[in-house]
């Protein structure tokens, strides 16, 4: 692979002064402006781009790649800013395509449940538009992210035991390759075998091999019924046994996740609830009338036998509402909780047989530290986070922080899992996806070299440089 | 890409001497071995390799890629022969690697419902291996296919619309690369997003990028009632839009398979059954007592509204066996029909919503050739095959043949689907590939030269040479 270095700066003002002539004032070099489109969440430190454009179409996108391309300056692109691995940052400079304003939903095909839209499309404004089709998109990542951010790091989220995450929602997308050249990966089938299956090379590519204009999506009926429930256990422990004999046993729960007491803590104080400071399960069911009951009802005596209380249940839909909106919000609730320091997103996924170790232990060696560092996760699916709070500055905490993450990584690879089960390797997981994939990363580099020779395409994500 | 020529014979006799040494007897180039492992099922013309190399492990794999590739000698996977558009055929010669003893089952997760097989077990052994466990595998091409080969085709058959494809059920695979390099893609972790998704590069890839030898599968719990039923039609439009209702308000059916009157009449004579010959639907629900029959109270309901007779149900499970095992010999019935020919195996796939029109429309221009060509088809997922049945030796009929299948492949890519549902391109849909992919198809060959730039891996398959 290319090493990048830092780019050349006659280069740079040159694209620069190319795209303010093309875009006029789409294009932005203002301070505030670059330093929010390196915008990183967490405790990655914020590496700016040394221009932001604002784009509004495919074509337009292809334009900037190819006056980036032709002068060796990075691109980046960047959607909604709510990546939590530096995918966004600049690490060598370059420009920041901005997605933001290509926000159309383009088509909506109810009839072959499937949608088509802009890259900038929030999952938030997806819902909103489609609210009176009988259909909805499930994946749900915590922040109100853009449809092709979500694309780009194969996000899921609390419905995905269910309704699949990005890899299996994504029908086809629209990129522009290192070149400008435009690509359509696939087209509306449900399923094909014709090639190469490019979408899902391109999904989870975190903007490294083609930048994402247009995805087409599967949707889904709206359930006719829709049950959500709360349930405090004794134990960590219970809390997963009960999750783990929840999917082995079968039970189509929708959406089933888990926030430990701490977590809990936190989301009493930040969203103004007032449940048990105990580990807690938050359920969801849909189907039928019927079906949902079994599902609860199959769930109930499952929960019996793992200390779990009895259901409290949110039927109203502003009671789910609220009972959600929480769960994505407890990121902010964990900051507000650990004033003026930053977190470190873990992300391990693990096989669902291995759950309840690989929590507990980690539970362990996070108390063992002293840190703040809540558990919460999509549990059903086998993937949790604990948020580290640190300040990046202490370099005693970073060490204890890093030591957590790199024996909670040793440990998830040991039982078979993945470093990172939803939020992508950007700049902050390199060296385990090495761990993780050994000779594959070589394989992933050869690919990368091929279809973006000059390494111009977000540099300095998903490999070292 | 680098452009094959046949292989030179003093490299081809020094890798087949290396490899007798190594392999003892299990190397073969008796000309009945050859041309069993060029064979082809349809109409495409027998190439045979130059000799066969039956493996026993992944080890073996790797060695045998690697004698061949130092020599610059291209190598073809092997699983069960099953494959429909010449996939195993070896247009430049080259030694055909045998997976079929590489029939392990390595390990059955039963409590993460995944298991870990190698690439030449075949679906039926490892549905009987499972058999106790009460776990199964849904995927279910015609043929009793290896898993390897429905892993290299992306492969499908009846039970896809409600449990995916290939695509969706492969967890992780073993491959041996070009420099005959091992590499596992991932872990068992339900998701991840650690980097390139090279499982699913590697699925469907026809054994161009890399032999895979071990695939690590989801599994699914064998529901607790399952109910098979007949629906006949008055016409074949009624029969397709049953199905597009039945998909579009979300029946969660497990089956839905549509024969045209000619192929009823076709099965009714191969597989003993007593149909009424006019276009007809093979149904079938999973789910508990109470899912099932609201399952198929919700598609009595369709039917009656679209010309459907009562169901014919058949609740027994050597009943249901019966049927399906009809419905997988669809392809010998149709062969049967038409002695003396052989058959060109259409597969498009289009969004359920043109479902009615692309079938009825080729209907038509079948029924005006004369050629024998019967429709069937996975249409929950919007997938059919004419297979039509042509003396490839006689131009009249194969002009004939081709001109059907030109238009109505012209006529799915105009819906906005594929060429291909789950047979793969191989060597007789490599134009179609381009008239689908445009631009896309450099990609992939951009990505082949980067993975395999000698071009040993099954060269002459999905590209044209």
């Amino acid at each position: 692979m290319n090493i990048r270095q830092k780019i050349d700066s006659d280069a740079l003002g040159e694209a620069v002064a190319v795209l303010s002539q093309r875009f006029g004032d789409r294009v932005s070099t203002a301070q505030a402006v670059r330093e929010q489109h390196g915008h990183t969440t967490t405790y990655h430190k914020n590496l700016p781009p040394d221009a932001v454009v604002f784009a509004q179409s495919t074509e337009e996108v292809a334009d900037i790649v190819r006056i980036c391309a032709s002068r060796n300056v990075p691109v980046i692109p960047f959607g909604a800013g709510s990546s939590l691995e530096g995918q966004l940052n600049a690490p060598f400079g370059g420009v920041s395509i901005d997605l933001s304003q290509m926000n159309q939903i383009l088509a909506v095909n109810a009839e072959d449940l499937d949608c088509v839209v802009q890259a900038g499309v929030t999952r938030v404004e997806l819902n909103e538009y489609l609210r009176d089709t009988g259909l909805f998109f499930p994946i749900d990542p915590g922040a109100n992210a853009s449809i092709g951010g979500m694309a780009s790091t194969r996000a899921s989220g609390t419905n995905a035991v269910r309704y699949g995450t990005m890899r299996e929602v994504v029908l086809s997308v629209t990129a522009v390759m290192a070149d400008g050249q435009i690509v359509r990966t696939a087209r509306r089938a449900k399923k094909s075998s014709a090639g190469y299956d490019l979408t899902r090379l391109l999904v989870g590519s975190e903007g490294t091999l083609g930048i994402m204009t247009e995805i087409t999506l599967k949707l889904f009926g709206i359930p006719e019924v829709i049950a959500a429930g709360i349930c405090a256990f004794e134990t960590l422990e219970g809390a997963c046994n009960a999750t783990i004999m929840a999917i082995q046993v079968g039970i189509p729960v929708a959406r089933i996740e888990l926030l430990d007491e701490v977590m809990v803590r936190a989301s009493n104080v930040y969203s103004k609830l007032t449940l048990k400071e105990t580990p807690t399960l938050f359920l969801e069911f849909h189907g039928s009338e019927a079906s949902v009951k079994e599902q609860s009802d199959m769930f109930r005596e499952i929960a019996d036998d793992c200390g779990g209380s009895n259901f409290d249940w949110a039927t109203r839909p502003e009671d789910r509402t609220k009972l959600w909106t929480a769960r994505h919000d407890a990121y902010w609730a964990v900051v507000q909780m650990a004033p003026g320091k930053q977190g470190i997103a873990t992300d391990v996924c693990v096989p669902i047989s291995r759950l309840a170790e690989c929590v507990t232990e980690t539970k362990v060696d996070i108390d063992a530290s002293g840190l703040i560092g809540p558990i919460v996760g999509h549990v059903g699916d086998g993937n949790f986070h604990a948020s580290l709070m640190v300040d990046p500055d202490d370099e005693e905490e970073m060490r204890k922080a890093n030591g957590i993450l790199d024996r909670l990584v040793e440990r998830a690879l040991a039982m078979d899992g993945t470093c990172t089960g939803e939020h992508g390797i950007g700049q902050g997981k390199i060296k385990y996806l090495v761990d993780e994939h050994g000779p594959g990363v070589e394989i992933m580099k050869t690919i990368k070299t091929a279809l973006d020779p000059g390494n111009i395409l977000n540099p300095g994500k998903i490999f070292a440089p």
